[in-house]
């Protein structure tokens, strides 16, 4: 039994001033249909000292954690029973913890009232969905005016190589000399590298508004809690909003070695980066790793080459085992998007101009059947191929980690996928590799949700 | 033919971060049906140097004054045509000016998308108000938390002797130099010199954030323009909610001399304060002036023991010619304010606990008949009356300066108003002397807008 | 007999961290030689509510006022007995007061023992001066590094008529309004208007870190105590030294209507200003006062061009009644000064530039001796001339207002002055219009502590 | 041959307001008598990134390399040579290491001239000394008014184990989650260590002002340059001031394992804390190391046993592998101090009460006829054989990583050193084991540069 702290707190950061019906409202919905999401997600962010990607054995582990809003007069506070002593110094809950619980708090219950059972955003629209987005990270502070543009968006796995790690610290570190900020997914692996080493690079220049800004969502928390270090945090509702979050917010995107996760960010950006209409878009994509993963990079730029053409390959660069370099194309990059932005009278905090495709938008819900129903052949264009496999690699997410997925796996066996011979030959291969190279989970023998066939 | 300029704005301290579809509403709203009243506040904001109190001339004097909202990528513009010149420094906009103007827009028109039209707002019951005050003072940012209580409303009239605005500016002196910030209706006169006074004080006391609140109607702001000191405005929607801002917002009231307004925020907070429910309130109130404007109250005094009875007149303090005095006395009671709401872990920034009657929450339109059909006799409840004559005053101010108010004068002459004969004789004498003191006008001869009998 | 208040209080803003050694030395030089002036300037600063020119009745009115430092393990604690009430807020210093009597301390007492009592400064050679007045004005904190140049130093006098203070208020609003700061000798008058109206236009711009500073002097300050609003205050050691302050730290000046202490400062600044050395300086310098003032202007311009030539003209602009105007000038030429350093590198806090000759540099005493010898006649280099007319309104201003003079005075009778006929003739003139226009002293009949001839 | 990058610089956070007199000494006295010891040191800054202790082998490695203080009318700013190409990034220095170039020539220039070049300070004398300390201290800016204690002392080896390193990372983790600063004399292992764990605490728990205090000496600089995450860097002139400022400053004291060097500390602080004067002085000290390391504090705690008896194990506690037990003892025993010291109203900035014996105070040159002429043995008082023994191993310290250390050494031979037979038993044991656990160089075979006998 893992040792546990019962305490209530006030919210910090965010939820400070509410309305006596926003009171009520977060009391009501907190404790009806949202309370089992907002307790999963507390327990992620308390629990964020003992990585872990396996949501479930979280839940089981404290199983008799709870939280409860509880109403004041003044606004509300926050009672914890059984919550991960880690959590705490000597009675007190880390300050960096209790500015992410205010925030999941705001995101998942808040938010919901707000954008999700409402009307007055049209979800079903690319405009009504753009707009919830920007409302979304608007309650959250992350838009910030005045600001120039700094934000390296990066992505790569969460289970990688100590080797693959400090690279990733080191890029960090060399984007951090150059005054950038990062903006990851949150957890372990490549979305906490380039964060620790920003934040000394940070400190050796004096730059103390340094933004470790982290995009979750509340499937993936559980296996990907957010660092105390991250001092922004936003819960989107779910992984499309979560992936148009980064591409709006990003000034430029690093992508770090990682496994399906990563591919399906891949994916989805280049699939949108592809459309006529985001053709002169200002917008940086670095792959990079170390020496020892440049074969992994290869074969996802050939994997890339084969189904997106070389037209895709234009959209980035590869830079191995050298993170001056990339942190120095990465200032240029962006200041090349400062210059974009700014001769558009474009918002430097929101990417409003970038076009994203309805099909990037829309959920889409791995059951089994929605798997085995996509059309996996190049006999479409390009962007809608790129959709296409984006939701497949989502699914493998979804099956590897995500709370239901493992569970509808367990219950319905792995996720059946199939492909024209040729694209699938060349999609087995790029999953093997991951699974030879350890890219697929944290811990344990890797056991695929999937077949292809 | 006043000097004018013309230039393009950015919003500044409010309305920086919009969604497109905000910029499209505000454009849209902006042009359409709240253009007029735009031009109108927009201008009483602009031409804060010269007071008036005769909005008409103004709009006559700026005839071709117009402002538009331009939408652009990231944001809003506001495009100024023949605007004020004295609003400028060599062709650049006062900061405080350029706060202000962003401050009506986002009250005049933003507010209106979010609350006024909007079914999540229900304006016909009591709770459903409270929560729009609410919404509209928290996007405002007049909602601090973490401050403790410091926020003395002064209300009082705008046409002032020179002595009594010198009076109330050595007030809010020695109100600064105990650490209280200043609320008011803005405008000149009582509005402006405890505002003065205090300035000058938080500057010998290097108290750097001061807050000089004004709240406003859009009614009432050609005639009482804030002075750019003003570092906080808000404009409500209707005089009920500003009343409604004024006591949940304060921490304590202070009522200099001055005309019908006056008496009727004190009718309207009286009124209030005899609730049974607000029997223990804690909430300080005095009135105050200098020795020569002693009469003025014992005048007041004798009307209010007359309408609401001995238990009103327990509910404030009269000190005549005393500041010290005045401040020390509102420091205590605040401090004495901070120990109640700490007590009941109530918010120090908005007073839900406060019970506000319905009759004193509905928005009053003085028109002939309704002012005609106004019950003035003391065959009712207290609070009863005290609304009804708060709604007396309120028509006479109407009639005195509000645009609408003298346009219905000019086409159908003085409203008429009946009480039992008492009531009626003690009310010609209490509004008699306001005119013979010269409290009913800035400037020019006063003709009556009311006849009584 | 006033009211007075008993207290113990700690520094503020200067003299927090002390060594031992350091403490041990205040508390023995405020003890012996020092107190007597330490008590007299902290008389002055304590009662800054009640404007006098007349130190020694000051001091006669608070007969049992005393000062003592008290050492502390942690640093000193002054120790105040019979201090002037108004200097207190319910019983606790007003902070700014607070930081003048730290500031009095710290240029009384400390800046003796550091500079004054030590041999590292040679106060008879040019550079030793210029250094000693670098380090009092570095100790003080008044040299800012990495800020533009803002500073107007206003000169003119504590004895004006109301539309004079009035005038010079508004042009301190305009500056204010324009971004400027302000310098003045402390004290009522055409010293604390152009603060008060920058104060006002600074907080309409929202400029929360606007300057006042004042540069006072031990034998003038309990004529002229620094309004509390003043935020940085130095006491220089002599006249000299303040002067040559004033002209080393301003970029601009302006000079309003004054008596014979403006016309010492006017002489100063020109006999300066026409060493060969200066010019082509940028220091852009005003004289300007109401349309009523305008014949005040007249007759120093008359004398000026008379005694120094029309070269002196070159370096002055005269504007009457138009406060906008100054500003907008001002403005101007302090840009030209900031673009005139940046091509030197020079620093913007310090003018080390400037050459003034030691004749401007060495301490006046004025005695009846050294008055009756000075040489006033143009058989001399127009910058000596100015040098000894700048000495003999020195005298002038000692005689009325400092307490050594006055005692001179009553002792010995009037200074005696004597110079060429018709320079006589002019000064006897220009002399006879301050006392008609009642520059010459706060209230009462102004009785001359000199005679010509 | 390394990277290299010439540039000009402008000083950081120091030196930024100079008198032309004081730029004109900071110039020549570079060039003059101190320019090779401020190149040494410079380059020890610039070279922060590649640790060594080898000083000699650094300067050889840039042997070109060059400084050069350039004088402006503003200021002064300077000129590198061929400096170390990492201290840049794109050109431009990294800001941490900006300002610790300022604050080494402030240090070892400006305070010299001031300080040692200056018959104010009696450095004969334990009043004079402690003075100079302040002085330094304070012109550095590391004495903060009005802050609690929270400063962390950390001593220990600078060639640590990596174990050793991460344990001293994790202990300052457990710091800076309680709120606690760091000091320590710079350089790697477990100065570095506990540095790095703060940082990141302190991010979790957004605490933007932590001091991470960099106390330092000409002679170890380019042994144990400063990281740049070093915040506030002092260069104290000679090892007794350095060892002085360390407790003086500091609010508690933590040993992590070392060699020599931490051997030379804890005879310093032990002989001070044993001095009657500070019986009752409230100072925590806790000695601290992973578990592998416990039998190392084992060694030295019989060592001080024997040497110092039993008194002096009152005055510290061992914990070992239990870094939150640390912080939390730590933690209290600063509370303590706090305590202690308002009850007395001293400083918290600077521990005027502690009681230094002259002996600790005197700088201990280390030649080879001062090391024979030690006398070790227990016929003295505790604190005098405790003072030499503290020499002893200074000797040690300066022949294994000074430069003109390792200068005699290599001329002379090693050091030889006498003691009584059991001691000198004992005293070889320990010394043997540091040698045998690697803790004498960072790199390479140990030689001694001692003999025993």
């Amino acid at each position: 039994m893992p040792d546990t702290i019962s305490s209530t707190i006030s919210p910090e950061g965010s939820l400070e001033i509410l309305s006596q019906h926003e009171v009520a409202r977060l009391h009501d919905t907190s404790r009806a249909g949202l309370h089992d999401l907002l307790r999963c997600c507390a327990l992620a962010v308390l629990n964020c000292g003992s990585p872990t990607d396996d949501g479930l054995a979280l839940m089981e582990a404290y199983a008799d954690f709870d939280i409860e809003v509880v109403p004041q007069d003044r606004g509300i506070r926050l009672k914890l029973t059984n919550a991960p002593a880690e959590a705490f110094v000597d009675g007190k809950m880390i300050r960096g913890i209790r500015e992410h619980l205010s925030a999941v708090l705001r995101d998942i219950v808040y938010v919901y009232n707000e954008i999700q059972g409402h009307q007055r955003f049209d979800l079903t629209t690319g405009e009504g969905t753009t707009n919830a987005v920007f409302h979304i990270l608007r309650k959250a502070g992350t838009l910030k005016p005045g600001v120039d543009p700094s934000l390296v968006v990066c992505w790569g796995g969460h289970s990688i190589s100590r080797e693959e790690y400090d690279y990733s610290k080191d890029v960090g570190y060399h984007l951090g000399l150059r005054e950038l900020d990062i903006c990851t997914g949150c957890g372990p692996g490549a979305m906490k590298g380039p964060m620790k080493g920003a934040n000394v690079a940070h400190a050796k220049q004096r730059r103390h508004q340094g933004r470790y800004l982290g995009v979750s969502e509340p499937g993936i928390i559980a296996a990907e809690a957010p660092n105390p270090i991250v001092n922004e945090l936003v819960v989107m509702p779910d992984i499309e909003k979560r992936l148009e979050a980064f591409v709006r917010l990003g000034h430029g995107i690093i992508v770090f070695p990682g496994g399906v996760g990563t591919a399906e960010e891949i994916l989805y950006l280049l699939g949108i980066l592809l459309h006529p209409d985001n053709a002169d878009m200002a917008l940086p994509v670095i792959f990079t790793g170390p020496a020892s993963s440049a074969a992994y990079f290869e074969r996802i730029d050939e994997f890339l080459a084969y189904t997106l053409g070389d037209e895709a390959r234009r959209r980035y660069r590869i830079i191995i085992d050298d993170p001056t370099e990339v942190a120095r194309t990465m200032r240029k990059g962006i200041d090349e998007v400062a210059e974009y932005r700014r001769a558009r009278q474009d918002a430097f905090y929101f990417n409003w101009r970038l076009t994203i495709d309805r099909p990037f938008q829309a959920p889409f819900e791995p059951t089994h059947e929605a798997m085995a129903g996509l059309t996996l052949d190049r006999d479409q264009p390009v962007h809608e191929l790129a959709a296409n496999l984006r939701r497949a690699f989502s699914g493998i997410v979804a099956g590897n980690v995500k709370e239901h997925g493992i569970r509808a796996i367990k219950a319905n066996g792995p996720f059946r996928l199939s492909a024209e011979p040729e694209l699938m030959a060349r999609l087995d291969e790029l999953l093997d590799s991951f699974v030879a190279q350890g890219r697929m989970k944290l811990s344990g023998e890797y056991e695929p949700c999937y077949t292809l066939g």
